[in-house]
């Protein structure tokens, strides 16, 4: 028994190479770790709410590969137009209006609360929208912009960037940064954020990558959500949470597909598509936002180490459960607007100085 | 195909139970998730120092499931003789020397740096180990109180608490109360931090809340690591993680056995033994750490969230492919310097106003 003990020595908070011995594999000899197969209860201390989405199957569709952006198009629209159904109701119960416009150019809707407050009356909000540079076209991507206009009391800008088949990359970062530099012009930039999930969370770093590049006044703060930030398949994550989140599943699923789609042919390296290899120095503060069974799990905790060796102010919010983008499921669930009331207070704490 | 495709739904980030519809299981039917078996390559971004932690076989006593006091401190004798043999050349590359002493009648061990800057002249940590609350006795239960010392440059008081068979709960507790309300005679708490990692993150948390009963005044920051929280087996970690985490490896394994042993027949979800559920307002600015492989990364965010929820200033760290408390393993692996260099950073924007 004692010899078998001996393994406790994992718990030996010292001097690992003394400690472990012949148990430490050489660096020839990195094995892959088997996990047998198991059940996963739902947790228990997160809201009832949240309970029936971590509960809910599988996504059935995220083994859907499609090749082209035309095949993407048309799923997108169809899918988007269920989503818009659900936005009117949404929108009234937050107290929220949208108006479609173009800042020079690129579609745009302005998500603007019924109440904004006196603090808030210089602050602008730009929101980038997820769905894998090919999903949510037009309105159908202004349901996380309406939660943080309804939750936060801001006025968001919501942009409806150019994807597959009308643009590829680089067009959604070239909207994006439009839209930006036109914002410019009117608000000063420590009065402004920049936030999205997802896609949308890699769009933000990415506009900060290529802001600094160009020399721009960088916004007040971010609030990349679980962002794509390494679309390489490389992220331990990718592994842990496969077949365990229950929104994109796999790193070999649609989401994956979806952004080669877009990336067509260009390096998927490159740090405006997997931003956790960009140079964050410089960067504004920024709050990341993701879930312990989110397959992204990996990729926001990688960018929020990266920020933090950057030297940048940045807060990492992980919530239990929680599959990739679930925080923003819902706005009726309590974690929603505990996630939202997250990002809000971060913004009050960074912008205006 | 588009039937197929309708599963995206899961990934519509609006009015959940119009779009998901019948695909939302009722709250009486939350089945478990069903996860295959598979095998994780270890993490690719990570120092090659960590990725031969990470690599390092399941820990193999990890189901060795002691009974009594007596057995666990046999046991931890055993394994204490071998940490103590490495704890000098630790001490020598950090630069730190260690006095053992009591503080009214418990034993302490006074960590000191060569170097302490003056801005850290007036400061005081003070360290609860970790161990399931059975394991590190004496001057083995010091290297995270040496690391801390040695990267931080602060002075530090290791609390040699009563374990198993000397004291059982709420021993440990009492010890580590008894040293800071000794500390509180010579230093303004304001000028002290906290610390501890795992059953010494629960201590950590167990003092704050034992401190706030007793109407004492709290220290100027706290850094529960990777606490063992909730003791109950509630977290979804313990499941999303078991056979994933090499220390712990499962709920039910040897560090649940052994704080089952110092609970003596207390009751489990006494917030004493299971911090999560004590009441966090008011609680110093605190930071936590914990690893995406780690099987109390639930324990970690769930804490997190509570101080967030309670007002309290909380940031989380967590750190890419590491399995339990590895952020301390080993000072020579960089992201160790990293961990601990997070934790001063805190300290000095927290300690002293």
């Amino acid at each position: 028994m004692m010899r078998k003990f001996a393994g406790l020595r994992l718990l030996a908070c010292t001097a690992l190479a003394a400690a472990y011995g012949a148990a430490l594999p050489d660096d020839s000899a990195l094995a892959p770790l088997q996990v047998p197969a198991k059940n996963l209860p739902v947790p228990a201390d997160v809201s009832p709410e949240l309970q029936r989405i971590i509960a809910a199957p599988r996504n059935p569709a995220w083994n859907v590969l499609w090749k082209t952006g035309e095949e993407w198009r048309t799923a997108a629209n169809a899918r988007a137009a269920k989503t818009i159904q659900t936005l009117p109701a949404m929108r009234r119960r937050l107290h929220v209006t949208v108006q479609p416009g173009t800042m020079d150019g690129v579609r745009i809707y302005v998500v603007t609360p019924d109440v904004i407050p006196p603090e808030h009356r210089d602050k602008l909000l730009i929101h980038v929208h997820g769905g894998c540079y090919v999903l949510f076209p037009g309105e159908s991507g202004t349901s996380e912009a309406i939660m943080m206009a309804g939750f936060g009391h801001f006025k968001v800008i919501s942009i409806d960037y150019r994807m597959p088949p009308e643009g590829y990359f680089p067009a959604a970062l070239d909207d994006a940064m439009t839209v930006y530099k036109a914002a410019l012009k009117t608000t000063d930039p420590k009065n402004m954020a920049v936030f999205g999930t997802s896609a949308g969370g890699a769009l933000v770093l990415e506009m900060m990558l290529r802001a600094k590049r160009e020399g721009l006044r960088l916004p007040g703060a971010i609030a990349p959500g679980t962002p794509m930030s390494d679309v390489t398949k490389s992220g331990d994550s990718f592994y842990t949470n496969e077949m365990v989140d229950n929104v994109l599943v796999s790193r070999n699923g649609f989401c994956d597909a979806g952004t080669v789609v877009y990336a067509r042919g260009h390096d998927l390296k490159d740090p405006l598509l997997s931003p956790v290899y960009g140079d964050m120095r410089g960067f504004p503060p920024a709050i990341l936002t993701t879930g312990t069974r989110d397959l992204l799990l990996s990729n926001t905790v990688r960018v929020h180490r990266k920020l933090r060796e950057a030297g940048v102010d940045a807060q990492l919010e992980v919530y239990e459960g929680q599959s990739h983008a679930q925080y923003a499921f819902d706005d009726r669930v309590s974690e929603t607007k505990e996630a939202f009331g997250e990002i809000t207070g971060f913004f009050d704490r960074h912008l205006g100085h």
